[in-house]
C-alpha cells in the first residue's frame, strides 16, 4: 500500500526526517510518500502558522498526482485533519491522536513532551477535542524550537529526557509520547532515563493507518467528514 | 471605536447582512467594517471550507489598512478564532462562543439551531472546546443551507422555529442560539413561537467585543495566543 | 438605562466602593443605583453569611421603588442570584460568573485570586455549576479578610499580586479574576506585575448588563427561573 | 441519639409527615425532633422560596435549644445544606444527596421523580455540585405541587408510578428517588409497578445519619465549613 | 441481623481484625460473620490477586450455608463487587465506596491514603467507575505493603499521618479516608495530626450495609446485576 | 510474530471462529494462536461470568508453553485485561477497547451494538474506564443471547442491523463497533444497511497488537501494570 506522509512546515529535511522513520517502522510493502506543504511557515510553532498548515496540507495533496491508501498528518497539536478526513476517501491519521491511543494500550497515563510552552495547550485542546484527553497526565515543553531540534538533536536530549522523567515521576505518566515530528530519533535516551515505554507519532501513527486499510476501513462520509458540497470558490486555491 | 466584523464566506450580500445586525445593535459611536474574506468558498459549509476561511479571514484583516479596536469572527461553528488571537492586539470575539456566553445569563440551559446537518458536530466541537457546552442542551439542524437562508429567509422560518420549539420542549432549552451568521432577521418568530429568549450571535459578539474594549482588555499575550515568531514563509500569502 | 448595583454585605462604603467603580466603566446613560442589602453582616466570608446575604438582596431589591433595566450581584462566589432571576423580569448578572466569561473571551485559561482560603470552595462551587469552570486553572486566597481589604488597600496588594504571579506561572493561568467586590483598585498593580489582563468581576458585569439590555434579552421565564408561585408566607418577609 | 428532622416548609402537617416516617425508619433510641421552620412559604417549590427556608432552618435551629447529635434537612433540592454545616458541630444530612447516594449502592444507575418541573434543574443542580450526578440517568416531574400531594396522596400515585417507570424502562434507571419530602408513602407503589428499589430521601437521611453518629464523624471545620467568622450583622436575625 | 464481612487475602489474622473493627461499630444485634476466601493471596497488591480474590469471595459466600443480610468487601480499590451483586440477593457493600461516600458528607472534597503506589491507580479508578471521584482530592502511597502494616502498625503510623496532613494541606482534602481494611487502628492518630474527619472503610460498610437493610433495601436485579442465566461452566467451581 | 487470542467462553467452536477472523486479518507471518480457557461457563454474559473468565484466561495463558509476542483478550466488555498486562511482558489488547480507539479514527462518534441488555452498561463501564467514552454515542442490545449468535448467525442479522441503522440515524453514531467477539460475520450486511464503517474488535485487535510488537511496545511495567510481588497463595491456581 501506498501511505503519503505529510510534513506540517516547509522545511524539506524534517520531511526526510519524518519519511526515514516512516519507512523504518512500515511493512515491507508499504511505500511511504513524504510531503512537504506547497505553502507555509518553515516550521509550525501556533495557531496561525498551523491554520496556513493546515490548508497548506490539504491543497497539496489535493494536488497530488496518483493513488494512494492512507495519509499521516504529522504535525503534532496542529489543525486540520477532520478538513483532509473531508476531502479525501482514505483513512487520515494524525500523529498526536495515534501518539495518544497508542500508549493508552501500553499504560495506565500518559504524559506528551513537546517543544515550545505555546505548543501545550494545542495539544491539550487537540487531546480534548479527539476524546483521547481522559488518561492524559500532562503535557510538558522542553522549550527548545522546532528548528533547534532538527539543527541539534543531539544538544535536546538532555532537557527533554528530564521532563519525561519528571511526568514519570511526578505526574505519573506510564508512557512518554515525543510531542513533535521532529523527536523521533530521541526514543531511545528516553526510554533509558525513565524506564517506560517512548512512543513516536510517526511511527503509531504509521502502524495504525496500515492496520486501518488491512480492514478495509476508512473515514466515515455520514455527516461530519462528508465530502464537501459543490460550490464557487474565489481565489482559490492559490496559483501554484 | 471601530469593530472589524469579519464575514467567513465571500459572499457580499451575507457581509452587508452581518454589518446590518451589528450596526443596529452596535452603541452610536461603533464603527463597523463589514470585511469579505479576499478569498474562499461562497458558503460555509464544512470542514475544509472554513479552514480555507479562517485563513482567509486572517489574511484579509492582516492586508486591512488602518485602525481598529477589536474583531469579530462571524461565522457559527468555524475554525480560525485562535489564529485570529495571536495575529492581532485588539479582542477577538467568535460568534459561536458569543452566542452560548450571552445565553447562559438568561438561561439555565440552551440550545443551537443551525443550518445543515454536517454543521452539529462542528458546533459541538467549537463549544465544548471553549468550555461552553456544559449548560449545552442540543445543536438541532434545520437543513436548510446557508446560501438557502439568504435567499428566501421566509422560508426557512417555519423550520427553523420549530426546531427551535423541540429544543425547548424535549430537550429542555430555555434560550435559543440562532446558529448562522445570517439568522438574525429571524429571531422575532421564534420568540414568538417558543417564549425563550433567543440570541443573535452577531448582536452578541458585538456588544461583548464593546464590552471588552470598554474595559481595557484584550486577549492574553502570555503562552497560547502570544504573537507568532517570526519565521521564513514560503509562497505565503497568495499574491493578491 | 438603569441598573442596580447591589453590595452583598451592610458595609455601606463598600456599596460605595463598588458603585464608584460601576460608575467609571458603565455608559454616559447609564444610572448606576448602588443598593446594600437592609439587613445581614458587615462582611460576607462563608455560606450563612452568604445565604444570609442572598434573602436579603432579594428583599431589599423587592422593596426598591422604581423601575430598572437590570441588577447586577455584586458578591463574590455567593448564593443567591438564581433567586434574583425569579423574582424579577430584568437580566441578572453576577459577577463571579461575569468575570469567568470575560476572562474566556481574552485567555486560554484563568484564575481567580480571592479574600480568604474558606472562599475558595465556594467560588469553584459556582463557577462549577454556571459551567464555567472547564477553562478556570485554580482559585487561590490571599489570606485577607473582606474588610482588611477594604480598610488598607494599599497593604494588599503584595501579596495578591503575588499570588496571581503564581497562578500564571505555575497553574498556567492567562488572564487572572480579582475575586472580591472591593479588589476592583487592584488591577493595575496585577497587570504590572504579570503582564496578563486582569478582569474585575463588577466592571465585566455592568458591561455584560448593559450588553444584554441593548440586544432586549432578560432572564428566561420558561421553567428554571419562572416566576414564584403564589403562595402563603409565614413571618416573612421581616418587618423593616 | 437524637435526630432534628428539619421540613423547610411551613406547613405543619408535612413536617409530621416526615417525622413519622423518620420515626418509622430510626433505630428505637434515636429520637426524632421535627422541625417547621419559623418563617417562610407554606411548600417550597422555587429558588426564592428555597432560599428563604435555607435561611429559616438555620435559624430555627439556631433557636433551637438542648442538646442533639445530627440534622436531616427534609427538602428535595434545595439550598443551605452549606450553611448549615457551618453553624453547627454535629453532622448534616440533606435528603437529596441521601437518597441518591443510597441509590447507587443498589444500583447501576438511578432516577429521581419529583413534582414541579421547575424543581428538575434544582435537584440536577444539587446533585451535581454534590459530586452525585455521574451515575444520574434522569430527573422527571410529576407536574404536581408539593401541597397537591399532601392533600390527596392517593391521586399523585399514577403519574408518580409512570413516570417512576418511564425512568427504568427509558433512561436505563435501575432505582428511584422518590423526590420531595412528602413522597414517602408512595414507595409501595413504585416497587410494585417497576420491580426496582425504590429509595425515600428522609428514610436514607435518618440512617445515614445515624450511621455517622456511630463512627463518630461529623462535619470537618477544615476550610469550607468552618464555624462562620465573628462578625456585626445589621437587622439579623429577625425578631421572633 | 447478619452481615458477612469478606477479607479479600488469605491472611486469616486480618480478618479477625477487620471482623473486631466491624464489630466495635456494628450494632448490639448485628452479628457479624468474617470470611476469609478459600482460596488466593496472603495479601492483595495489584491486579492479578485482585482478580483472584475476587472470585475467591464469590466462591467462598456461595459456599457459605446459613441466612445472612448483607455482605461488606473488605478491600481496598479491588474487583469484585458487581460480581457479587449478580450472585446474592443481599446488599453488597464495598469500603472503598463506603468510605468515600461517607467522606462526602462531613467533607468538601476528601482524600485517600493507601498502602502501596501500586494501588494508587486501582483504587482511582474504583471510584471513578462508582461516580465516586468528582470531589477526590488525591490518593496518597505510604509505600507500606498490607502485611507490614499487619505485623508493625505502629510503625505505619508517622508516615500515613505524614501523607494524610499532605493531602490535607495541599490537595485540599477536608477528611481522610483510611485506604486498607488494616488501617482502622490508625484513625485516632491521622486525627490527632490533621484535625478533619477520619474514615475507616469497614467501619463505613458496616453501618451502610445496616441502613440499607433497614430499609429493606437490596441490590435492583433490573438489568445491570440480574441473576447469572443458568449455564454449563467447565472446571468451575474448583474442587474445595 | 505470534499472537495468543484468548476467548473468554470454554465453548471451543467460538474459539474457532474467532481465531478465523483473527486469521483473516493477521499478517501472514502472524501466527494466531487461539486460547479456550481452562474453565469457566460456556458462554460470558454478566460480572460473575466474566470474573470467572479473567482470572481463568489469566491461568490458561501462565499454563501456555512457548514463547509469544501478544495477548487479544477477544471478550466484549469483559473484566481482567489488567491482570494480564500484569503478569505478561508482551503487549494486551481487549477487543472492546480496540474496536473503539479504531472506531475514532474514522468517525467522529461511534455506537457498539451488543448481545444482551446487561452487557449494556459492562460495556460503559469497560470504556468509561478506558478514557474511550467521551465520543462513544450510544451502546445498543439486540437481546440475542451469545450463544444464539453463535447457534444462527443468520438470525441475527436483521435484528443488529436494525440497532445499528438506529444509532446512526437517532444517536448520530458514525461508525458501528459489533459489541461480541462472535458478530465478525455480520459486518458486511450492517455497512450495507447503514452506510458507515463497521468495526470488528477481533480484527481490531489484532492490528493493533501487530502495530505495537512492530514498534517494540509493550506494557509499561511503572506502577499501575508492574509484575505481582512474589507472595504466598492458598490454593491456588486450582488443580488442572
Amino acid at each position: 500500500m501506498r501511505i503519503l506522509v505529510a510534513n506540517v512546515n516547509t522545511t524539506e529535511s524534517m520531511t526526510q526526517g519524518i519519511a526515514r522513520q516512516a519507512r523504518r517502522i512500515a511493512l515491507p510493502d508499504t511505500e511511504i510518500v513524504p510531503i512537504t506543504p506547497m505553502f507555509g511557515a518553515e516550521s509550525v510553532e501556533g495557531n496561525y502558522e498551523s491554520y496556513v498548515a493546515a490548508v497548506a496540507v490539504m491543497e497539496t495533496i489535493r494536488a497530488y498526482d496518483g493513488p494512494y491508501d492512507a495519509i499521516v498528518q504529522a504535525g503534532y497539536g496542529e489543525h486540520g485533519r477532520e478538513g483532509l478526513q473531508e476531502l479525501f476517501d482514505v483513512p487520515v491519521v494524525d500523529i498526536t491522536e495515534a501518539a495518544a491511543a497508542t500508549a493508552m494500550f501500553v499504560a495506565h497515563k500518559y504524559s506528551v513532551v513537546t517543544t515550545l510552552d505555546r505548543a501545550v495547550p494545542m495539544i491539550e485542546d487537540r487531546l480534548k477535542l479527539a476524546g483521547l484527553a481522559d488518561r492524559l497526565a500532562s503535557v510538558h515543553a522542553s522549550g527548545l524550537a522546532v528548528l533547534e531540534l532538527e539543527r541539534d538533536p543531539q544538544a535536546a536530549i538532555d532537557i527533554i529526557v528530564e521532563k519525561a522523567a519528571y511526568a514519570v515521576e511526578h505526574d505519573r505518566a506510564e508512557a512518554i509520547c515525543l510531542g513533535c515530528g521532529g523527536m523521533a530519533g530521541l526514543t531511545q535516551a528516553v526510554i533509558e532515563r525513565t524506564g517506560v515505554p517512548v512512543i513516536d507519532g510517526v511511527s503509531a501513527a504509521v502502524k495504525l493507518a496500515e492496520g486501518l486499510v488491512a480492514q478495509g476501513l476508512s473515514t466515515s462520509k455520514t455527516r461530519t467528514y462528508a465530502a464537501p458540497r459543490p460550490k464557487a470558490f474565489k481565489n482559490w486555491p492559490p496559483a501554484r
